[in-house]
């Protein structure tokens, strides 16, 4: 039996670390299953903070919040990685639940260990190596070849931490700021796939269809469910390399394998522990989303059904865009959503509650339908307004009728 | 434009009426729009308190309370319709959004206005009368014949406030304990049907398809949708009902009008203008659902498209049964959740966080598929488990292959 328990409810209380959009949508999902998501954000203004309502405010590197949170909760989960790995694990001393535990998150937060881990569960993966020196970067080229991937192992997310480098100088500049990094060949690759699993403390396992993550500046900007013109074959590997990792890591929760599909199959570039953008897509367009699914396989829940809900999904970023800098004066946020909506009716909105500011996560849309084309055009062209203020040529209102009683 | 914004978000304000689970699942839409649904309850543990972050404790009979929620909201709407009329005209007058607006609202709070008003719209509905005295119920009586339904005007729901009389001793009584009252006939049926619009300030309608709605003891039990075997004719003519009736009476918000069908067609029974019991299906089952539409009538934004996500939808309310009862000794609502979760991964459950008592409706379960008598059973079954903790034989964990190595 799951313990401790709501007193009013009957129900458990899960506890997120992170009071961003991933957060504010689990309270969402929390919310159904007759819960209420108890959240530790740092400030009161953070997207989660603004509609749950069992909001503590602390930092996640400090312990004593993090125990303060853990007190009368079910078991303690997370809206990213930040959480020092060693609190964590003085949580799970002090007998309080956490999923994913401090043994598997790690290597979402850690890419060292992850790279280590793969190599010993003889998983595919780009060729890596620790790099403490220039020289270190240099053997590791002359085998590989320049230009080389060097990453920070923790810290990194969305494109940062993440540097493409030519040579020896680049390299030694970016060793003396950030210590020991890993060496990463430059993989050339078709595109970016994720495959999510999740996986609950029992061993039960639920997977969804492999999608294809486009992304822009390092930024995940568009995710195509299922991934177009993936062979079976390829999105069966994809989803049994995402169970066997949740499996041998000890994942509960969810957990996103970031895909880089070359010609003869696919590597791992990174794991997420966590309810991940490239599952956006899910809260319509799959029976469970991931965000209900991550409640469930913390709170060892049996899984929901993972089917889609129709043939085609798009999800689309808003990225804070033209229409959020400074001096903008076209119309406001409360406008372009009455815009948004009159076009694309039938297109779902989540807008995160976060002030503007350009490059920003700001919300995200979903376009449902049977041709890809069509529904990722109604996306993009719709998280493009909110973004940009920009109205894409093909969802323009036309007037290309006569006017009655004109001449020809 | 919209006004006032939210100084931090940029976005409206809405602020409900009321703490119970409409409120809950209005709440759970807002959090899509980028907002946060203001809440008025009674009670720090009613189903939208546990949940939303912006909670006022008040009465909504005290123009106090009601005057502080309306404070620096956009609009003021409702999740029942037993505000006084004179308290909302109040704060009309100091210059608040109120919607539906108290000439509208009255008709779904005030059964003989409501019966008035059809009458002079010429819409068809049962025979009735004002009943002051036994008299007036004696000489309607003589015309439509015995049985006849009294019913209180104001603040029944769930069956409350109606009674089927046999003779004038009866009737007596009800005149005695509750002053004037409605008469009608008793309508011969076949069944009962609602039709669902939503209307917005601006005028724009947005309707879903026609459902029958199951009732036990004059509670809603099931929602099957679409209404089976419903002719197209006898569907368009109820949904154009629907839009008349919004229409002439200036609704904002959703609007559920309760049928009657009889052979020859369908008669108004009442009104509700808010989210429904009607329309919870329409979560899961329609692109858009009653919860976001009322949010963006009455917020006046455009509405969303109601087209069904699938081909028949099944809602079935859990009604608090024998495992609510003092002194049940099954399992726990806590280990039904688990086993309704094992047993049914594909129903969506709704649990509203109250506490459990016989009678009283707890949550709802919505089943999605192709065939009715198929859907059907699956929702009625997770529904009933959850409530009495009885599983149906059909869904029964089987053991009827043998035993290997037995003899047969």
């Amino acid at each position: 039996m799951i313990s401790p328990l709501d007193r009013r409810t009957g129900l458990p209380v899960v506890a997120m670390v992170g009071g961003g959009q991933l957060s504010r949508m689990t309270h969402q999902a929390a919310i159904a299953l007759g819960q209420s998501l108890r959240v530790l954000a740092t400030d009161p203004a953070e997207s989660a903070a603004l509609v749950a309502a069992d909001v503590q405010l602390g930092d996640h590197r400090d312990l004593a919040a993090l125990q303060r949170l853990a007190e009368g909760a079910t078991v303690v989960t997370f809206d990213h990685e930040h959480v020092p790995t060693e609190h964590l694990q003085a949580l799970e001393d002090a007998g309080h639940r956490v999923a994913p535990g401090p043994a598997a998150l790690v290597h979402a937060q850690d890419k060292l260990v992850l790279r280590e881990a793969l190599a010993a569960a003889g998983e595919p993966q780009p060729a890596w190596a620790r790099a403490a020196t220039v020289d270190d970067v240099e053997t590791f080229a002359a085998e590989h070849g320049w230009p080389v991937v060097l990453k920070t192992p923790r810290g990194g997310y969305d494109g940062r931490g993440v540097f493409v480098v030519d040579g020896p100088e680049d390299a030694a500049d970016l060793l003396a700021r950030h210590g020991t990094l890993l060496v990463e060949q430059r993989v050339v690759m078709r595109r970016e796939l994720a495959a999510q699993v999740a996986r609950s403390p029992y061993g039960q396992v639920a997977v969804w269809p492999v999608v294809e993550t486009v992304q822009r500046d390092g930024v995940c900007n568009e995710v195509l469910v299922p991934a177009p013109g993936l062979s079976d074959d390829r999105a069966t590997a994809a989803q049994e390399l995402a169970v066997r990792i949740a499996d041998r890591l000890g994942v509960v929760g969810m957990l996103a394998v970031e895909l880089f599909e070359t010609a003869d199959g696919v590597l791992v570039n990174e794991l997420a522990m966590r309810p991940h953008n490239s599952g956006h897509w899910t809260i319509e367009g799959s029976r469970t989303s991931q965000f209900e699914q991550h409640l469930r396989a913390v709170l060892d829940y049996p899984l929901g059904a993972t089917a889609m809900t129709v043939p085609v999904v798009v999800m689309a970023n808003i990225l804070g865009g033209a229409a959020t800098e400074p001096g903008w004066d076209g119309p406001a946020l409360d406008e372009r959503m009455h815009h948004l909506m009159a076009h694309w009716p039938d297109v779902k909105l989540h807008w995160y509650g976060k002030g503007q500011r350009p490059g920003r996560k700001l919300g995200h849309v979903t376009a449902l339908g049977e041709q890809l084309e069509e529904v990722r055009a109604r996306a993009v062209a719709a998280a493009r307004y909110l973004a940009d203020g920009v109205v894409d040529p093909a969802f323009a209102f036309r007037h290309d009728h006569e006017h009655p009683g004109s001449s020809a």
